[in-house]
């Protein structure tokens, strides 16, 4: 495909980014290096990153944004071509809602969020916008108010929703190739999202079941022989779904993960924050569109109540330990 | 059928208790208070027993056994009519060598312990003896050396292996009678085996993985309904191997359960004692015999590993908690 960079430049999108967290903050920060107007929609430190900016420490290098575009929710934002949603799953009851000022004719969503049938929603919600998901590879926490740790990874794999995204891709490309943001594109949504799940079912789930990180999981036979049943069982959901995984993807995450280093995912680290955990898109979606083609995927099940118990018991009480 | 009670006063079988715990010491002492013979085999408090004679704490009233006979399990112990199986699954390692000396022609085999497939092991060793499973429904705890507290209940459940323990069942529940133990005979050994299993799996698991009682599952509804995923589970295991559950059977289990005082189950009680966890003969065996009918329990296998992992590190190190 033939790519004018002149143009480009001249016609770069502007972005929104709803939700300046570890996620939001770090693309945010990498696209106005990449020269586009970003602004920033954040909750609790709006003020201290309007006073103070936004400080992301990276690999890539150290950055503070000073002074910069950052708005409340509840303030008027100027229009943007893209709106980012780097929010949790946790917050969709009010996603919809919090999106409605900020998207217009041809706007477009592109959604960074875990889980699936995410994009369902917002396509049905806002049917004058171009839906793009955007699935994030980055270790990337929030260390205080405006002030990111960029860790490790960063790819963004975008895939389009419907046709009408399409035509996005490359500029979006071309955004965040220009913030040093390693991007590809994906033919499909569903495939992208359920190969996604293929990681984060077992890794997320277990690094709270069983409190360690993934090198915990990997080291313990046990641990490793349930994060592998519970893969297979993400394998038979994706291929009942229509999107069957290739021969050897299993042992290649596996692979992966046994070379990383020690990594807390996010669903531990919101757990040891007593954060909400990310259960329904992550889990209890992928086990309903499992089951709407007839597949029940009875770990994955088990795991996710599992999970409602101890998400219930770790945002009411002083959790003592295991017994 | 027709008893001669006198003659079975004269006619009355000696027993053996191989382990003097929570288990062996309660049954013991009921068929000691029965009249019967009874020796003891215990382990590290032999010397206590001896000296200080047994302890049983009960509703039923509150014994003390002494002298008692009471020796080691290296110790010559003279032959009774029945060996009763009184030491936890995670011993099976050495049960068939323990059993050797004790075993003679036409020796009774009463196995007591939870799980699935032992007596399959004990028949195979011992062709010259009658196996007899005992299915206890029994709470009660060891607080100290040779010191028992029974807490509830005490049914015993008889079931012969094969042909040949039939003879002895109505001897063995006149002496468990005569001692205040409720006892009932059942068909089908292995029915009894699944229907405990029913029970034992999803409440001894989720004890242990979610750190409650069986009160703190069932008052969970998302705990309670993977209690229920699993029951439905073992349903599917017991069906396979042509035992199944009458309809209601589960809807029963559960309302009892419901209507039960707090109650630590025993696998409860050895992981805060800091105990190796019977997962092989009430999970890992269970799964290899559905499985050898076609049948895969995969949440049952899940709950499986997790407990294999919490119990190498409940064993290995203090931990400080589920994170």
């Amino acid at each position: 495909m033939l790519i004018d960079g002149g143009q480009m430049t001249s016609n770069k999108p502007s972005f929104t980014i709803l939700g300046t967290g570890a996620l939001g903050g770090f693309y945010g920060s990498r696209l106005l290096l990449g020269g586009a107007e970003v602004r920033f929609i954040a909750n609790s430190d709006v003020e201290h990153i309007r006073d103070h900016g936004l400080r992301v420490d990276s690999p890539l290098g150290d950055r503070h944004h000073f002074p910069i575009a950052v708005y409340r929710d509840s303030d008027p934002v100027p229009a943007s071509d893209v709106v980012c949603v780097a929010l949790k799953t946790t917050q969709n009851h009010r996603l919809i809602e919090l999106l409605k000022p900020l998207v217009h004719e041809g706007t477009v969503i592109l959604n960074f969020q875990n889980g699936l049938t995410m994009e369902d929603e917002l396509a049905a919600a806002f049917p004058e916008a171009s839906i793009i998901a955007g699935l994030c590879f980055l270790c990337s926490n929030k260390v205080g108010p405006g002030h990111i740790v960029h860790l490790d990874s960063g790819l963004v794999s975008l895939a389009s929703y419907d046709e009408r995204g399409q035509a996005w891709i490359e500029r979006l490309m071309d955004a965040f190739s220009a913030g040093g943001v390693q991007v590809e594109t994906l033919p499909s949504l569903l495939k992208a999202r359920w190969r996604k799940l293929a990681w984060n079912i077992p890794f997320n789930g277990l690094s709270v079941l069983l409190g360690v990180d993934t090198d915990g999981i990997m080291a313990d036979a046990h641990a490793r022989g349930l994060a592998k049943q519970l893969m297979e069982e993400v394998a038979v959901g994706a291929a009942a779904c229509g999107v069957p995984f290739e021969a050897g993807f299993m042992e290649h995450l596996l692979d992966i993960t046994r070379k990383m280093p020690t990594y807390a995912p996010s669903m531990r680290v919101d757990y040891l924050a007593k954060r909400e955990l990310e259960i329904e898109f992550m889990y209890e979606r992928p086990l309903r569109e499992a089951a709407k083609q007839g597949a029940r995927l009875s770990a994955v099940e088990a795991i996710a109540r599992q999970l409602r118990y101890v998400d219930g018991l770790n945002r009411t009480v002083h959790h003592l330990g295991l017994s």
